[in-house]
């Protein structure tokens, strides 16, 4: 995995010890506009500055073309570096623009939202949008360094901490407990002016590495870390809402699925009911999945699906479960 | 390194043990029906067939994107695979493709010209052209098999025969000296008749393999394979000749350059040329480089470059060379 750091201003230290021939930034007009101080705590000049859209466009084939015509006006060679300020869409965009841009230059993740610095600045996998297909286009490139800073949580959305929160919660239960003891001290919103933010977001990544691990490659055990998803995806894809709060309202009812089939303790659900309680975070519990969407999942093997189950908090095992049992739910 | 097979049958047993979802085969339409015999051996259906221009236009970002549209319309998933059929630009186009769809699904090749046999279908490295920036774009994807028939090089052009040749004969000054005993005994026609065709095949790969070494991507040691490509790079860029006639020149030029700094024993440009004249490859000696091409070279490093010598016959070693030995030659 990459290299960690918890302040800006490491950059300078990496710049510095990779030497390259020529640094670039990539990141959107309005975050240009919001976090100018931190383009600033960077020292990157405006003519080193490529903008790309916000939001899930910055993540389309059209606009990795256009990015990688940016790097050859800019003579970006072997020896460049690029950095990625932004969000997860951001991140898998300037991943997989650096993976192929003459076989491969150095990136550096600088995660803005809550949800990228704990999921998807981490193991290196980037996906793209290719003609209204979804992360249809990709590539495994790790960044050199990610660099993790809290104060830019503070300014975010409170639906994007919420995003981000959906993820640490998940950590905490599918492996450190100590995630879930901390959260249970705050609110929302004075947990991100309180030093336990950036605890729970190291604690978090430890537990995506532990389960991306040593194999780079998608696994078995990597689809531990879709506990929530195989749900949240499908409710995402049926409202249209958040995919943070979508996974939040996975892990509920995933959980809720399978104390039905006796493999989850039912005290499991009741703490993360209390937890969300607690933080400040209402659930809608109307909002259902549609099982046509799950039983047509890619980890679908036969006629079962690859579920991974929490047991009781902090255990996690994968479960074989006959996809009759979701459709008969 | 991939696995190497030294018939097209090979392909049934290859498929029956990677129990594939879906199989594909990639090639143009010249050679699906120059070698049509050999599709039939492969027992490709017409409707497993997707179509790339001929030539250097196979390898272009723009179809690259089409190939990607017809993987989508193929219903291709992770655990399709796809059988490049072709020269070098073939299986650089579906070698890049393969490895951005899905981040990466299986692919074999079967290279059909003598060059791409001995070289481009080997090590994983594939280069596409984006916007007139020649291999601008690409990745390191290694096929799961490589799958070379003899029968391929009786039909080609002598002109690619040739091609192929030079990179034989280059692996046979840069470390085995028996590819050079083999090719001796022949003449260009009688050798694609006879069984040292396979021989010196085999040979050629097997240095490529050696340099290539366990270290996949990129490094000085492979750039031990650059020997004549320095000088034969600039010559096909200023003449437009074929790339191994390039090459071959740019062997012999080399030796010739490097005679003079003391650097290669003078036996060593006499046994190329007299090698030469026997095989009945005629080479214009009139075509020189362009040495501000070479002196723009990405090799170089400060005021030198980074430059293969062969010694002697099976003896290499890189040498940094001041560019002014180059602009006043």
């Amino acid at each position: 995995m990459s290299e960690i750091f918890f302040s800006l201003k490491k950059v300078h230290k990496v710049i510095q010890d990779n030497k390259p021939s020529k640094v670039c930034l990539v990141t959107s007009a309005k975050l240009l506009k919001e976090l100018d101080w931190a383009i600033k705590e960077l020292n990157i000049k405006k003519s080193q500055i490529i903008l790309l859209p916000d939001g899930e466009k910055a993540k389309d084939w059209n606009e990795v073309e256009k990015l990688l015509l940016k790097f050859i006006g800019m003579g970006l060679d072997r020896k460049s570096l690029v950095i990625a300020f932004g969000g997860g869409t951001i991140g898998d965009s300037v991943g997989f623009a650096t993976a192929i841009y003459l076989r491969g230059v150095n990136y550096i993740q600088i995660p803005t939202t809550l949800l990228a610095q704990v999921d998807s600045a981490h193991g290196g996998k980037t996906g793209i949008n290719f003609k209204n297909y979804k992360n249809q286009i990709g590539s495994f490139h790790l960044p050199i360094v990610v660099i993790i800073d809290t104060r830019f949580v503070i300014s975010l959305p409170r639906e994007q901490i919420v995003s981000g929160l959906g993820e640490i919660i998940k950590a905490g239960f599918i492996k450190d407990v100590s995630i879930l003891s901390l959260l249970k001290k705050h609110t929302i919103s004075d947990l991100v002016k309180s030093t336990d933010l950036e605890k729970v977001i190291k604690k978090s990544i430890a537990v995506k590495e532990y389960y991306v691990g040593k194999d780079f490659e998608d696994n078995n055990l990597r689809s531990v870390l879709n506990v929530g998803h195989t749900f949240g995806h499908a409710i995402e894809l049926k409202y249209k809402i958040s995919h943070g709060m979508a996974v939040i309202m996975g892990v509920l009812q995933e959980f809720a699925f399978t104390e039905v089939q006796k493999l989850t303790k039912p005290s499991v659900r009741k703490n993360l009911e209390n937890l969300l309680y607690q933080l400040g975070i209402e659930v809608n519990t109307k909002l259902k999945p549609d099982f046509r969407i799950i039983t047509h999942d890619k980890k679908i093997i036969g006629n079962s699906i690859i579920f991974p189950v929490v047991e009781s908090e902090g255990k996690v095992k994968l479960v074989n479960l006959p996809i009759h049992k979701f459709i008969n739910k």
